[in-house]
């Protein structure tokens, strides 16, 4: 039995929170269980050097952990003066997946930058961060349809992602922070509403692992995904 | 008539959430209106350099906003590199102001840091972070004696924290956002619940300020602080 | 008795030194008593990126100190890669202080740079910063009428600023480096010509003070600073 | 036909140089195809202070491209001030996979660092980069083994790497810089000579891909890494 | 006699070898003995904006040492987020030997970069890389030439550079890392084909050093670089 | 006729004041004619890591520019985040010029640092940064005398710098700015009292140099070093 009492093939709690704050264009609070991250879109009409003049948008991500989001508190990244490499990894990570989605001509000559910052960590903050992150940005968007910007959305489909790992020889969906510390191996998945994949990444922490395990690991993060999407149709709905 | 239909002397609705998040030590979501801000407090039984061996403890804090916690999204201080003059302005200030008020050899070797970032900001977000602060060092502190590590509190007496400012040329208390884009006059007060000053800056940001104008913010601090300290004793003691 | 043998009431020795150094288009040395402050101004015909075409102009400080001002060496800020916290709230008061008693419409699409830097520190480099810097701005602005690019001054009044505290139970003005560093209160009083207040920091280092001490040190303050604009007056009638 | 004349599941003609360069305990030039990194292992007797006084190793790496190893010349990370975000990310996942195949405790306290520096590019520099390190490693090793600083090696297998990818609907091996560039699907896999995987990173660059695209990549990761550690095998023996 | 078996005015085997990589407008591998540097020529079609409009060319340089170029690793600086002292000095003083002897008019507004990448160190690697750089830089420019961008060469004459040194009482042609850590006096000189200085930097390492052991120094330089340039020359017309 | 009337072999008015600040344990304001340079010495009780438990002491420099010290404002490095590389050039050449005549045995296991901040700059920083460095130097040597922490001074001798340079076909000593910005040859000499040299840095900024201009130039700057260690002995007997 799993620390939290859940069957293998099961997700944590998942609330998705819209309206969390009241300034940015979207604004989610995501929980997966005790992980919670707020995830903010806000839009510039304008974009970076590199697309100046090229009729396209652009979305990209930051992501941040408050020091004391954690069981022991970690070092301010704006005080030791730089983001670390897994920071740098996982803000990459949500851009790339956002951008997978998104119809950079018809967003137009525009940026929307997602902010996801970690409340509270309880392991899978980076699929939390994905999953969260499209409902803002999908808010965002829905406001410049609504504001006469954009005539239709430039959303493809949706995205979620969801972590999946084997504890002792177990394939698990959705770790939390005990199981992931306890895994062999760890892995991510980012995945459309078509199931599709955009993102797969799997580690081996302990063990390496086999093709098949891989495949029972894929299987999981299908199902869970699924779930996700589900979820977000629902929020995005009400 | 304020624009938030308050009258001079009355302060936004106040509210401190204990046990915000799970991890830390001490986790308080103070509300001044619509300004929210994260203070947690985190135990370290260690000390910095400087007071090695000296038997004496250390309280520090550390200040961020969440770049869309403002109107417009603020640039990320991890992502710059550094942080700006004003962040460090303000976690000193918040720093000193709970120093003030421990006795740092009765908290022994070990040091407290006092997290406070902004969730959503609308005004006095300095103010708002001293006066959770306070809450949730005291549970940081009261953790402490119920392990045993501490016999008695060092904490001295309460602090808090409001702003006042001239409006046109009206005193105000706890200026919101609106307000303080307008001000003539900008001060920043922190009190003991004894009513004694710990700090009070007062800036002159469009006419300067004679000592009536500044004696009429006094008073307007001390009555809205007096409110404050009560409610920090309400909820500690809920 | 005061170390320095003056009353409790008494400044040390001011002296403004006008033309210190040959390139600066306003260059003063400020001493308050041993504590030395070069205090430079440089005129450049463009505003910072905010301002652009506003046809407003911009005053801003930097302040730093030799590393070997003070009594033991300090680490060299351009070494150390960054300016600390203290350095930024120094440079962030006396631009403010500057600003407050100048017209930047008047200025025009120009900016002028102060330099403060610490040659020589017995406490009050601060203070004695905004009272040189007030001096070495003038003397810029009116190279810049004498050149015939601006037909009046854009300085609506003078600005000084002196320390005061309270040093056992006795309210002090202009405490050097042994007074300050035994004080419960500090407090750095900026104030105009016409007896105004431009920016009041006080701070309780030790005991928290009252209303009546902090009424005390403010009638120092005034009394000090006015005695401070007569030299101003007098160095810039020379 | 791809560019470069190959079969889709053919591998760059690679060639792994020992001894390229004099002074490291390991040095190794990777070609595969014009992709060209000097792979360095540098031994000391100690480790990170996280691991002191634990009886345990470690292997990490450090990676970097000359300016002018592209096709444009890149600014210089050194002259830059840091790391970029995929120079971090691809020396964490050159380090893990090398931890992955060596036995820490048998290491004993001493760090061994490959340094990963490409001097020629054309794509899959980060898994050329892991499949030469194990080389440098093994030779650092072997020289530990000579002095009788170990009594056997502490690898438990070989490990290697290579990039597979989806251009227009055909899963490639080994992409060069062009087919990298116009690729649907980009993977890169990490596998041990037992033919279990250490890392896969699966992203789509255009298209989401799906789970049998997937599965012949793959098939045909499988195959290359076979080959190369096969290669590895051939040159550490001669 | 030499560790190396060299006579005292005895270089060490120079190589120069062009089109060391693909990708540079110039390439080239130098080599004095054990020590081996890339140095590599990017030609771009913009200025630095201090000469924007000026109708003159700019030629500059890199310089960087791979952490295991050396008997024990160096940091590197990338990771460090800095260049060091050493660094900026050598490649400063590359670019100052390169721009001597290249008519900036003639170039056009166009800037070529050096970098030299220190591939194995074993003394001279800063001689070495200006001998090598400007191989490059000709490359460079007669790729200009053959595209029709130049109608002529703007390089006014060739330059190379060796380092000089006393050691114990004997002055030695072209130090090596052994000879360079024991000597006393240290010299780099640079110079043009037609026999004139660029640049003489001779540093006492021990004893000062006379004028009459400085001509002998000199002397020295100056039938090595003769020998350099007729290298540079051979393998220019190869 | 030079601008400034002096003779081609005549050196600036030079004055040394020592004593100029009074906090560091050497404190000397060096004045080239309008170049004014405040050198301190400051004595620390401890070594690097580098040299801990050998017996040995260390002397090092660091040199800085006030921003507006130079005709038009610099940016302040410790505001930029960094020092030039022409900052570290000039502090490390002060640093080694120190050393040279320090026996480091005789000085201990403590460390002296030099700072040279230019108030004032015409030219030739450097070199009265060296010469004034070495008086501060000798001040503070003579306090551990006096203090009886070294019995005798571990000094061996004077050192002083100057610069010389070609401007037209005319070699000058002791150059100001503008000669400075017009020469085709700028060399900095540092010598010792027994005439022999330390360091030599020739550079041609325009036309290269000859062997004959080069020694016109040693000659030149024998005499004026002559000249500059009368004037360092005599303010030393004083």
């Amino acid at each position: 039995m799993r620390p939290s009492q859940r069957e293998p093939n099961e997700l944590r709690t998942v609330t998705l929170t819209r309206n969390y704050t009241c300034h940015a264009e979207g604004s989610v609070l995501v929980e997966f269980g005790n992980t919670k991250v707020l995830c903010t879109a806000s839009v510039e009409e304008k974009v970076p050097p590199f697309l100046k003049g090229k009729g396209e948008g652009w979305v990209t991500a930051e992501y941040g952990m408050l020091p004391r989001s954690t069981g022991s508190r970690m070092k301010r990244e704006a005080a030791a003066g730089k983001q670390s490499g897994r920071t740098q990894e996982i803000q990459r990570l949500i851009g790339r997946s956002l951008r997978a989605v998104v119809d950079m001509k018809a967003l137009g000559e525009r940026q929307i930058t997602i902010d996801c910052d970690v409340i509270q960590a309880d392991g899978g903050t980076r699929t939390a961060s994905i999953t969260g992150a499209f409902v803002a940005l999908t808010d965002a968007i829905n406001g410049l349809i609504a504001a006469g910007k954009l005539a239709s959305s430039p959303i493809r489909e949706a995205v979620a992602a969801v972590s999946v790992g084997v504890v002792g020889t177990t394939p698990l969906l959705d770790l939390d922070y005990i199981e992931d510390s306890a895994c062999e191996t760890d892995m991510n998945v980012v995945m459309t509403a078509a199931g599709k994949f955009i993102e797969i990444q799997g580690t081996a922490e302990g063990e390496a692992f086999s093709r098949s395990e891989m495949n029972a690991l894929l299987d999981l993060a299908e199902k869970g995904i699924g779930e996700l999407i589900v979820k977000q149709n629902a929020v995005l709905a009400a």
